[in-house]
């Protein structure tokens, strides 16, 4: 095998791009809209349950179901885009930080999957006194990413 | 009742504006938003299945059946945001025919929401070239909708 080979599948093994995760995305581009999507979609249906716990909503017990269902399916998409490399360039509040601690970013995401589940199962109960706790623990959990990850 | 009031109700009832699915969304553009995320997610997820059922992309049945499971439940999502006032107007490819043909736009979200459906019990039989087959049949509801209601 000639070194420039080698040169080569070292370059694509550290890059991530022969194959994995990164292949959904065709660039850096692509993995931010992909992202922002989720991201659009997981704010707009976390605010409509976030009316009902601030009162300004009546409670459904269906509808906030559902609403928490589809958050937490939402909750397990968006991460591999946001480890392309370049996304953290351009039109994003993607930190840099994020590649570089990714173990420390990988676990928040982690966290925010695991509240999100968790408010599915509260929302089953239909105990709005336990929906309501574990709402605000979605939502710590999302501050709490913001704050390391997102530029303001 | 003075007769302002009764106009104002009058316009609050046709317009919708008074509770109901507009509700969801403060103005027209951010209806546009929350549609396009929700279009934009499902075309990748499509696009991903597609790869497949071309044979550019390995068949892996989990992942192939989490796809089509994500595209089902997108599709249930965006058809109240198409029927917002004003969000014919703008950053949108919606033609204004699908408010004034408001039973066939519901009957071709109802179409391809079945397809969906349907794609997700193939997807769940492992069968590929079943796989195959209804995956045209949801695509052919994309487009059968598209040509009627979106501007190209």
């Amino acid at each position: 095998m000639n070194t420039l080979l080698k040169i080569l599948i070292c370059f694509f093994i550290v890059t991530g791009t022969l194959g994995g995760a990164y292949a959904q995305f065709d660039k850096p581009e692509d993995a931010i809209k992909y992202r922002q999507a989720v991201m659009f979609l997981i704010a707009k249906h976390f605010g409509r349950m976030g009316a009902v716990v601030k009162g300004q909503r009546a409670y459904d017990r269906e509808e906030f179901a559902r609403n928490a269902a589809l958050v937490e399916t939402l909750s397990k998409l968006p991460w591999e885009a946001f480890m392309v490399p370049g996304s953290d360039k351009g039109k994003t509040g993607l930190k840099s930080v994020a590649f570089r601690q990714q173990a420390e970013f990988n676990a928040a995401a982690e966290k925010f999957e695991a509240e999100a589940a968790k408010l599915v199962k509260a929302a089953g109960s239909g105990d709005l006194n336990a929906i309501k706790a574990q709402f605000g623990g979605v939502g710590q959990s999302c501050g709490a990413c913001h704050k390391e990850f997102r530029a303001k």
